[in-house]
């Protein structure tokens, strides 16, 4: 039997009446300064009044207006970083014996009391909803201020400590899950949205399924979740997946990862979509031995930008008119008049293979799945034909292939030397960096081809330019 | 629906072969190098694999003996720490510009990578337990070694943060609890042994309690279980409630916390104990509204060898003859022939008020019950003749007593002042310091009560004589 | 853990291939003959494989078309009858010696084999599903079909053996319920539709609650379930219930029913509302101590039947103009220019206490509450202006309050002497019957005040004019 | 959520206080008659207060003493049975139009209403608890008092269509299982003894799985449930099973059912041992597809005794001198001197395979696991020589195999033909019947080799000697 609430309930009342008792009127009053309930805080710590204390200062943060929250970030910042003097003396210790005891307490002394402090919020009930809460107010305010930066810092190291994967739960979302959680999902599929709960139950039907992480703190909240379909062969529109069939395919060999979405922003610059890819993975292999092949359905969200950069840049001269690119319908609209298809499949392969930031790929879509192990398997024509699709990706939607016999190995080939795996009919659509002959006809037959074989061939490797 | 088990047995094996396939042989072999796996887990950090490593790592510690135990603790506290350049070049910085940021860069140098690594350990399925396991060994090393003490520091920092209040779950614990529970409360019950299942089906019956904190990555594991019964009137014999009736009296007025155990060694320095008393009291309090009185029926664990030691040292000399203190079965076999009752009554009282550490009281049980807030209630003789009551405590037991009300103020006098509030008999029996009269007859009066009536005195309040 | 899939995945298949590998193909052919399977299962009774048999014959009645499954309840309700040899010699044997030894024997030669059939069929996974489906198409086929009846009666008598209240569990049904379960609330919402997922979700809210009956072998199906507001004052429309305001009322003293749907058609003649009720109002009592009326918002569903009937047969002709009551619209379209309400109001009064079916109220409603125990409260105008609630109950609501301490003793007086227990203010807008005075004015002061106060008056008494 | 407990506590209140409030002091007397509850309970059928009158009259029951008892069950039967005008006439009906429609009307009024008040019963908490208590205190009564029979025919009748396999849930019973069940493990272990919680653990051990079927009605209570080792090979002492390791095989390939035990008295006469041995079955093969062999290791409980009666009879002339067979050591203490294992391995294969009541088997174990489908494949020499062993079975156990592709065959032409499955060896160890020369060679091989490969050899058929 789990058991909470009552607890929580009476603390406030009884923690009010028993100061009210000795002191006179203590209630916590609407304008307490946050700021003193804080110190008291810190001096409190280790007392199960904590608890309420925690309680009373994220209720005051509750009802800060933006320029009290600004006071308050500012307070935990410059007020409530390590003492200077104090520091002081252990870089003195520190030097005249450098060693891990004086290294230790050097790290002490430097340890922030915000830092403490942020942990005695999380003792409150709801607290670590609150605490993300307010890093979302923080994360408003840091483009214009930041001097706010050291203590986001202290936000992410320790939400990096209490949400170590160790701590996650994966959990099977379908149409038996409450609705209170369903709600959630439909509020945070951030890439194809979900219009109504009959598109939710389509997408939760016997050929679907869809995994999320969740935290023992927020029971109800996904943190992260994915949304895969089971497929006879690799699927290339996500229209299809999205308005397709209920039915379950007996002989589905693929699941395609067609969705992955976070959904706490309070929780930006920790990464989940790795393990959550991989245990998925796991548990789908386990469940469905005839599945042979994991792969991503993926838009190519920085496509058209630099489509856009590259012709306004005059890059792109050889490649002959490509219509009026600036148009949102473009290319279905006003695209290259003849041989659409090829030429811009050549283009997105180009994109993928060569452009770059540093050493990794440009895409940001591209860098996740390429450095988390994954192939770059096939570019799908028209793959998204919606708004959203032809604004970012031209309509094109990539198909990143999960292997798990190579997984570790294309992973450090990609952070250790940029490579990107890649099959071979990728690399045959970009052509040699330099080479203007177009790829015309293999991409055609590959266009033609809506779904490759579930045993997929060996894939070739491209070397980042730069390393040869 | 939960999910976990597939992943975690397939991504051992998968790793193995992933790699062996693409290297040779890589199966993580039995004298593979701790060091180099962590190493490498600390390159690795983010990646999917980092749970593979770390539980190679985990495993590849748990078949380490004592002296290579030893010595990975010491490669962690002498290689895993900070980097000197990069903290000398971080110290540099702060002084040559102190503020938020750099005393932030300062931080973030000071902080040890084998923090981080404890962490990526934690990733790992069963990660904490092996990390508590790990601990344990720690801690049996650190007398001999104070030179690891930098990396127990470690260890608790991030305990700390991972058992915060916030993520434990109360649960009560019964008949219905599973036997894999169970058979831990029969193990970790520190105060008064369970003998057997029968033993423990009458600490779990109706006119008892039983409840204690559970964290969601040691889901079978209590961390601090406490025992209630439920009486009519303050009990002052904890053989009466170990060994007595089961049927619920209906007209209980009284929860006697008469059992605290703390049930992780790996988790020492972090106190739950005070938290549990007070939410457990909520939730008594809101299941049963006829419970008046919340006490402890407690031993004295410091009081015989306070009286050895003082007996010593000839300061009880105005105390007559005391019998052979040093007999184990003293005071029931040679004790004080005539008026032993109230001889120790006044003595007991007189160590429990004025016996100090510091401004502090010297008995441990004592010292954690007041700091709580608790009041000290009454002093019962021969509420625990067993050899163990007699051996510490010379079979008197003593009954905190917390009242909702007085909770908060009791602690702030307490920590504040040193300040010890309790019932006005005990602090008659004590006498003032100094005054030689004895309290015998008040205490043969309170002797003769076997249950003081549910509505308590009005505490006295004794300060510390050190204040005066 | 709960085990059930596999079995009953394999059975069929290990069935079909034992005995395909006994005596050559035997795979259950989609035209193999149910009556043939039925007569199989009654010589296997009792050994494992009925599971599978049941199965077999389960499916092949889904696949029968409208014919064929009235032979098939012909075949039962004829053929699977008690052998008439076996009956006659068990009537001899009760002639002879007649005694509890050989009733026994008769009612045992009278019990027929398709009842043990049914029984069969339920041993099979989801056997009680489709036996309710089964019931259902027999029900279609009854009307027309009266020889099928004492087949149905079999299906009853095992059904209330199955259904008995004591498999019966109550849950609450709120935004944490499955979305599964969510789906069949809004489909089975007899009473006022639920428009959308937004509609629901405001039923569910704070100020409701929302409860149901659920069986072991439908899990996921509700049988009944009522939903309730929590308000200030008792509520006279339904309308503000449906679209009002889902903040809790600190101040609710009285919980309204203002809808009870029954779900599964097959178990038609088993009544479980009465028990819903009754149970629903401790579990609120419990919950919420400050409840202090327990009342229905329950339409009139005969009254305007009854009025019709009423003016086509002359016997109100003392009422004056009472509009073109066929209008669909009627009383707001075309109703009485005047004094409408205290009219219409004083007819729904007379129709409630005086209209009759036998001893009891015509109308169906009233049947229902009053001999559940309720207390005929109030007559709400206009408290159901919208096209059904017009068009059955002419606009009207009215409020039966479910007592506590009366329940049972207006039960009785229900059921053994007819009196309807009802407030004072109704008996008097009825009036005497036969006394052509208006109650106008009373009435008038009635229906401005939209609530009554909490504490309700004493109820008045009508006797059923039979009896006078 | 569930919700059951307010309700049930409450109405028992609520009622008393009502009928109280209305006709004076009417608060459940334990003087009151049960036969008056019970008429009043059949008056008040469907109404929500049969809930506390039905828990009225079981606690009537619960105070009667045995001659109150003996009493109640003659009212039941005599005075509940039929009403004999109406059946008379139901009777003259049927035989004025014989046909669905009088027969339905005949068994009616045949149907006792004895019945109803039953199921009356258990719409109470904890009613069927109580009627199985009932039914306990009937069957103690039944044998002196034959004329309580048709009322026991009438619990048989409704506790058949309440236990309904439909109803049924296998549960896994392992170390997380509560304590609450695990004792009722510990009380209801029918075959061999559990001795203490060490026992039980080893029983729940890594190399066991137990299984038990429970019902809705009775959530911690086990109906039956059987106790599984995984070996490599069959396992021919029990002995070695019980006490015998606790490590897992990854190499196990056979699953003996050592075990099985009924746990409510209040049932008997409906079996359940057949389902729950072949849904474990196909537990275990969907668990660990490596299992190969599922076989049982059963006493001979009826071998001895019969034994005893041939002797007596001078039928065993022909086998020489058994030893004192009254000696309750026997065979260990006192049995024939040489060739004691080949003797006797034939008398208990002779026994199994000829000694019939009717065409069946006399041995009820075989009769039960051979009319299930199993074959009858082994029997082992000093299977059991515990004092029951010795007792029952001559320290004898037979392994039953229960092999799926043959399991239907096997009881079809057992309860058909009365054919007896059987390996060749078990065959061999009988000779034919009359035959006297000893089988012993091969048996000598036989009890050599103690596991038999998991490979089974084709079974042989021996026909009941009486077809012949």
């Amino acid at each position: 039997m789990r058991l909470r609430g009552a607890f929580w309930k009476e603390v406030m009342a009884s923690l009010a009446k028993a100061r009210g008792g000795l002191r006179g009127r203590r209630r916590p009053a609407p304008d307490e300064d946050i700021r003193d309930v804080c110190r008291t805080l810190l001096r409190t710590r280790g007392e199960a009044s904590v608890v309420a204390l925690a309680r009373r200062a994220l209720d005051a943060f509750g009802r800060l207006d933006a320029a009290g929250r600004r006071a308050f970030f500012e307070f935990l910042a410059r007020d409530l970083g390590p003492e200077p003097a104090a520091l002081e003396s252990a870089i003195d210790g520190y030097h005249a014996a450098p060693g891990p005891e004086t290294v230790t307490a050097l790290a002490r002394a430097a340890d922030p009391p915000r830092r403490e402090l942020l942990g005695l919020f999380n003792t409150s009930p709801n607290g670590m909803s609150d605490l993300l809460a307010m890093r979302e107010a923080l994360l408003d305010l840091l483009p214009a201020h930041p001097e706010l930066k050291p203590l986001d810092d202290d936000f992410l190291y320790l939400l990096r400590a209490w949400f170590n994967r160790g701590f996650l739960e994966l959990r099977r979302i379908d149409w038996r899950t409450p609705a209170l959680v369903l709600e959630k999902i439909v509020t945070y599929e951030a890439v194809h949205e979900i219009l109504d709960w009959e598109d939710l139950q389509r997408r939760l039907g016997a050929d679907r399924r869809c995994f999320g992480f969740f935290h023992p703190s927020l029971p109800d909240e996904p943190l992260i979740f994915v949304e895969v379909a089971l497929c006879k062969g690799l699927a290339g529109s996500v229209q299809d997946l999205i308005f397709g069939a209920v039915e379950p395919d007996p002989e589905a060999d693929t699941a395609v990862f067609y969705s992955i979405s976070n959904c706490q922003r309070g929780l930006v610059g920790i990464s989940f979509g790795n393990f959550l890819i991989k245990q998925v993975v796991y548990e789908l292999a386990a469940e469905m031995p005839g599945l042979r092949t994991f792969a991503t359905l993926s838009p190519i969200p920085g496509f058209r930008k630099w489509l856009s950069a590259a012709m306004r840049e005059n890059r792109l001269a050889d490649e002959g008119d490509l219509g009026d690119i600036e148009d949102p319908g473009w290319p279905a609209d006003h695209g290259p008049a003849e041989d659409a298809e090829p030429r811009l499949l050549r283009l997105c392969a180009r994109y993928l293979l060569h452009a770059k930031r540093g050493r990794l790929p440009l895409d940001p879509v591209a860098r996740f799945h390429l450095r988390n192990g994954a192939r770059l398997e096939r570019i799908n024509w028209m793959g998204d034909p919606s708004p959203p699709g032809l604004q970012q990706s031209a309509g094109m939607m990539v198909n990143y292939v999960y292997d798990e016999a190579d997984v570790v190995a294309n992973h450090e080939a990609f952070v250790n030397e940029g490579r990107i795996v890649h099959a071979r009919a990728v690399g045959e659509l970009a052509g040699k960096p330099g080479d203007k002959r177009p790829a015309r006809r293999r991409s055609r037959r590959k266009a033609r081809l809506p779904r490759v074989p579930a045993t997929l061939p060996a894939p070739a490797v491209s070397g980042a330019p730069a390393r040869r």
